[in-house]
């Protein structure tokens, strides 16, 4: 995958920030060389099994800094205020200042914890994204937005904070497990969904070469579906409007995630049913066709993704949606698709109306 | 106090806001409706004793809200990630949410940590500062830092976070304990050193009539030292220059008070204590004469505070200054008067010129 050419796309925001897209591990020393001149010290936080892989190339560029590298056990449970709090014991016993630069290097955990943690820390230290994953280079490396969860709800403390940069580089996709690809390629077609019905049915049609991770359609994959998510967060970096379409999914979503307690499900297949709820309660309202509804069960079937959960009791799972941040006033705030490429926010769903939908991905 | 008139001083900004200096808590309900339209739900955070003096008061104006009170246990420990963990159960219990409204009703510790709950609950929900002590509506209701402390230091964690508003009652102040006025006399006494020559001989001319609380007197200290700290912080939001001046005495106090677990001495007094070592350092620099030392001394010494601390090891002190956020490349960043009125940064003190600093303020 190291045929990409890097390109540059900058994001819109109250400071924005590029998103290098194909760029190498390696390169980034030189970036930052070039970027900053008051770097001495470098914080990279990552997990052990993304290190193993990955941190030899990416201090390669880094030889003129002191490094430290934080290791975190892996698993969303560690996004949690208690691994903070480590964190930052570890780094301050490193030596860790208002200059010194985190490096986020790994999947949506690594980019929320280690975000976060750079947003807080000192009231703020600089960061740059490295994601490895196919869910964080599309998704959660872009846009911002920081956070660890609490046993009342995920993502419940947070922070919007624009890295200086984030470095995407494709190559990390090639040795990713499947189920790691799964969580990605959920957001992609939510991504597709909601805002790109070509890139729909790029996944549609291009399913052969994307399951055997063809070099070029993966380029082209991650690069069609980071740009719908940089183009929504650059048109509304504070999710006062436009950008809550990315939460599609996701309120249901997480209602699994949270009533599993995060075992035995991934972020992606929680998202996958959670789409499919929400076509499902798209098609009550009228918002979408049957045929409509088939073709989101069908692609993301077609990719190993979970559209139906068993054992679940869909009155906790309503119960559970009480928590999500988009609620107002009491009243659940849902995203719904409206056929495929188009979406839009609504309050206009009754707890019974939502209960039905969930009865169609439960069994 | 209720005779001062009502002023608003606009604060440069990202996000500017306006301090209110002179309001009277039962006004808070009709500013809120006036320039507010989408808010339901408030949650006050405070201290019981103070919620016992105020929150009827407060809540007189807001009879159109749904308000819920959060108590917090008093003292600097509960500046935590505990009780954030703590705050977060009880806002979602309670049905908080993006629309919501904090109102930090308090002293120096609701403030920092009401205001760090603020900005990082579902990423960031509107916050009033309403200060109840001198400590808080002179200094730190003012200028948008937040935080909590950290076992390896104090302020570790947190935010640059303007509220909406601070919104300052002078009447607060009469049921004051002394204790708290030194807290408040300690920084203000800071501000005139750093930067108003004139409030310094303000303070010397008027100690009478401060000391039995006068009421036109005290408006005018509170208005005249709350304006050093809305001049500076509109110059430099971030402490990226001028603001860090404000530290002066902060990092041998947040020394003595880490040191000291936080027990058995107040903010006030070890900033107090911290000023005089900063004094005897400038000194020892060429940056003061020993008149102005002593002048620093006896103001600090007329007003209760203290210029001296018992059985404390200076080694022990000087290495707790490592965790100070100022510190860059492990270089330790200080605050030294110039004279009085006129204060600046350096790095250029050596750890053993610190050490004879410390040991001028130990016995």
């Amino acid at each position: 995958m190291s045929l990409a050419m890097q390109q540059k796309i900058e994001i819109a925001a109250d400071k924005p920030y590029p998103v290098y897209l194909g760029s190498s591990l390696e390169g980034l020393g030189e970036y930052l060389r070039h970027q900053f001149d008051d770097i001495e010290h470098i914080l990279i936080v990552s997990h052990q099994v993304v290190a193993d892989l990955y941190a030899q190339r990416l201090m390669k560029g880094l030889q003129d800094y002191r490094i430290n590298l934080l290791i975190v056990p892996a698993g969303e449970e560690e996004k949690s205020l208690d691994r903070l709090s480590r964190l930052t014991a570890e780094a301050l016993g490193h030596g860790t200042d208002r200059k010194s630069l985190v490096i986020a290097l790994g999947g949506g955990v690594i980019g929320d914890l280690a975000g976060f943690f750079a947003s807080i820390f000192m009231r703020g230290i600089r960061l740059i994204q490295v994601p490895t994953t196919l869910l964080a280079q599309v998704d959660s490396s872009i846009g911002g937005k920081v956070a660890v969860n609490h046993s009342a709800g995920k993502n419940i403390l947070g922070a919007f904070y624009p890295p200086q940069a984030v470095w995407t580089d494709f190559s990390t996709l090639e040795s990713l497990p499947w189920e790691e690809v799964e969580n990605g390629l959920a957001e992609s077609i939510k991504h597709a969904l909601i805002a790109d019905g070509d890139l729909f049915q790029f996944f549609e049609n291009e399913q052969k070469p994307i399951k055997h991770r063809d070099c070029l359609i993966w380029s082209e994959m991650v690069t069609r579906s980071s740009l719908v998510k940089i183009r929504i967060v650059s048109q509304d970096e504070r999710e006062q409007g436009i950008r809550a379409l990315l939460n599609l999914g996701h309120s249901f979503g997480h209602a699994i995630e949270t009533e599993m307690d995060y075992r035995g499900i991934t972020h992606g297949q929680g998202v996958s049913v959670g789409i499919v709820a929400a076509a499902h309660l798209a098609f009550a309202k009228g918002l979408m066709t049957s045929a409509e509804v088939d073709r989101v069960i069908a692609l993301l079937n077609s990719y190993g993704l979970l559209t139906k959960i068993k054992g679940l009791d869909s009155q906790n799972l309503l119960h559970k949606m009480q928590a999500d941040k988009k609620n107002q006033g009491g009243r659940k705030i849902l995203i719904l698709p409206q056929g495929i490429g188009q979406a839009l926010v609504t309050k206009e769903c009754s707890d019974s109306e939502i209960l039905a939908a969930w009865k169609q991905v439960l069994f």
